[in-house]
């Protein structure tokens, strides 16, 4: 299980998020508190955006708390909209392809969970992105097949469909044949101006998941940055943080198996 | 475009050949002779048979030339049977999952070429590799899962026959349609007591290698391991270098058309 | 504040004490129980004889756990003498002249502890390096300089005395002016027969250690390698297992201040 | 021998330096034209300046050639003066703290040279860096020595002045009981606003070192970054380029004997 987070809002430093609170994502990497996995070594990332059009990225297979790289660029890299993750493995080899955030065009994607039984349904997750995308598989991972496979469900014309339908395919696929495997998805996606933070999960708990508005500016975390947990808002599961362009953040329902039949 | 050498005799340590020659394989990965990449820093590897049933395994993104462990291993390690592999990436990003050589139950491998149009036909190579042994392909490139799908076609019963099989459907996808994709198949395939060494290609001309054999012990290279070539064999096309458990290596012709036909 | 095991007995894999207890050493990477750092993901390393008379060395900066050449390694390495170690780092950064073990000639030593306020005393303490062996100072950290220390102070000619000496003069830099600094010291060195570890600390506690023995064999770690501690004894303060080439190994007090007087 | 490049100008994406001119700083990493070393795949590093007040680095060991991460950073990262090196090491490991630039407080340095010979000459060496900077002697390079020997010397008062002075006690070192050991120093230093670049060599022809102006902006380099030479001027030996704030960048001989004798 991983940790992240995720700031849309006023340009800023990423040290203000990543490195600098008391319960900083790089505090998370070394003890996390409400985490299943008390330690995120198996490498990190962030994404964010600037003026190029794409996001930018940097991953790194060495733990995010020894990571010399990582307090410079925190320091010297400023963005109105980035994400963070610190990894932690479930299963997976720990290279910089299998590290969040994934970028493709001008998408970014992170995720916390899992898909019930990789090793049984990879190939199909697979098998959901399209020819035209899959050299951008790189990595081995759920979560890059997942992002892929939203890209290619149709991410431009709507982020929100694209997902939920994905999930709708992912949530049939764990519950085939009454297996009920555990469905964990727990992610951020953005496309540089819109933001959207998704907190679901099939036969299991969902991955804690929670936010904090401050006028136009939200910042959504797997886990509060700091011990008091005061002005953190749970988001409930299935429900989705929506940040779009110059609009306040809100908290949407959403139900995967309505939204699909409904299309 | 890669370099790598295979041994096959009386145990010695793997220095013998991986580092301390003139124009060993390290040397090589800074200046190779004759091949086209003239640096070979994109990750390199070790695989070596021991006591152990399966084969040790040594695979790291750095240069060969600088990694200070290298020595050490090579110094220390002994076996009868190892390969060494040198990267020069067509693409396919320099982690160690795509480093040769790669490892399945008791078999080694490692590849020196490439497979066509390798974004076009990458899905359908993949899909050569039985549902079984999916959960091995921790990497991206087309030499990981050209073993695999040889694997899948039965090396445990003919290593040949399972190789000569998957050329044959490899050389049918680059010939598709008129295409006349290169397809490049310079590899090195073992057991821990069989050794095969292949040289193949379709429509280009193969990629160099050569052999040199001293009682049982033989040596095969991508490219001769000192400036004065005597002593070297060059394998001819469509030729394979094949050494069994205590015999004499011997140069076998084959005929991948054929091959397939006969079954 | 790291991990350590040493081992000196029967030809083994290092897999018997490296990765396969239940809290084996890489296990103890992700949770100690008896450390103050609970996580032990700055690098790693190990070292071992074998027929070369200079010691193999393997150290990584990546966590021991999630390195896959260390399975591997520890499946196909075998020794009769061996060290590994697990490095939570005390400020030096992480790279691989950082990890312990360090090796000098045939010399092996890998150490827990700390050297008062090394920012302090780094000078003085490399001022006890001699000249000709000063090019072998490769890193940055405390414990190589007080290795090259102790080889300079005579390790051939007596490595117990040597290390006393060092030790004493430590001791008195972390004393001098009433600073009281601390100073923990919980090493083990070898040259390939004879192998010692000690413990010692001047101001405060010192670092745990224990060791077993079976036969000829003996092995010492920070912390027993499971849970139940039966069979390990603690080595106390200001003691020193000693296990000399074909003689078993034994616990032996020293005085350091004794120790130089008599000189 | 490495190669680097400095740029002091308009804000620009570093990628119009490092990443994108046909003989960028990237493709020299692979083939250098005029550097006695073809393949600079020893590590490599970034520094430049932003709003904060410290440059910003990134440093790391793998080659700038397959490095994800560099592509996107300077992309993305936008500076006024930023420096980029890729290296060659004549020795020392390869590890972040050994590669260039090297940042201290508000300045950064880097370096294409050798100081004599550096086991006879590393200890005095260090000697020169006053205790107050001796903590943040990370690496082992006689690059990053001799930067903080400048520091210590007075840069924050004149910085010409300051490396001239350390010019100058090096140049004796190396020439001391008539060794004639070579010097190479082809190196830049700022501090955010001033700029300076020097090409000086002891007993041997130094390093080749061009810049090229365009109203206030300057690009220094070790090697033309295209193959025709046009716009570029090459930096005589014992001269320096000069670039102040706000003030366009000039060239200006230097004497190291003189300018100590002065004093």
């Amino acid at each position: 299980m991983c940790r992240w987070i995720a700031y849309r809002g006023e340009t800023i430093a990423l040290e203000h998020y990543v490195t600098a609170p008391a319960h900083s994502l790089i505090a998370q990497s070394i003890h996390a508190l409400e985490s299943t996995a008390s330690t995120h070594g198996d490498g990190f990332g962030l994404g964010w955006y600037g003026d190029h059009p794409e996001p930018g990225l940097y991953r790194e297979v060495r733990p995010a708390w020894s990571d010399e790289n990582l307090r410079y660029l925190c320091r010297h890299i400023q963005s109105h909209l980035f994400f963070a993750h610190v990894r932690s493995s479930t299963g997976t080899p720990t290279n910089r392809p299998n590290c969040h955030p994934f970028a493709c065009g001008r998408w970014l994607f992170m995720h916390n969970g899992l898909i019930g039984d990789w090793s049984r349904v990879r190939r199909r997750v697979e098998g959901l992105i399209p020819d035209a995308l899959y050299g951008s598989r790189i990595g081995t991972t759920d979560s890059e097949a997942v992002f892929l496979a939203i890209i290619g469900a149709g991410v431009e014309r709507d982020p929100i469909a694209a997902t939920l339908r994905i999930l709708a395919i992912l949530t049939e696929m764990v519950n085939e044949e009454d297996r009920a495997e555990p469905l964990r998805f727990t992610s951020a996606l953005a496309n540089g101006h819109d933001f959207y933070a998704f907190r679901y999960a099939a036969n299991v708990p969902g991955n804690s998941l929670y936010y904090r508005t401050a006028g136009k500016d939200v910042v959504i975390v797997s886990e509060p940055l700091d011990h008091d947990h005061s002005g953190w808002i749970e988001v409930p599961e299935n429900h989705m943080v929506v940040a779009r362009a110059d609009r306040p953040a809100g908290l949407v329902p959403f139900d995967v198996a309505q939204a699909v039949a409904a299309e």
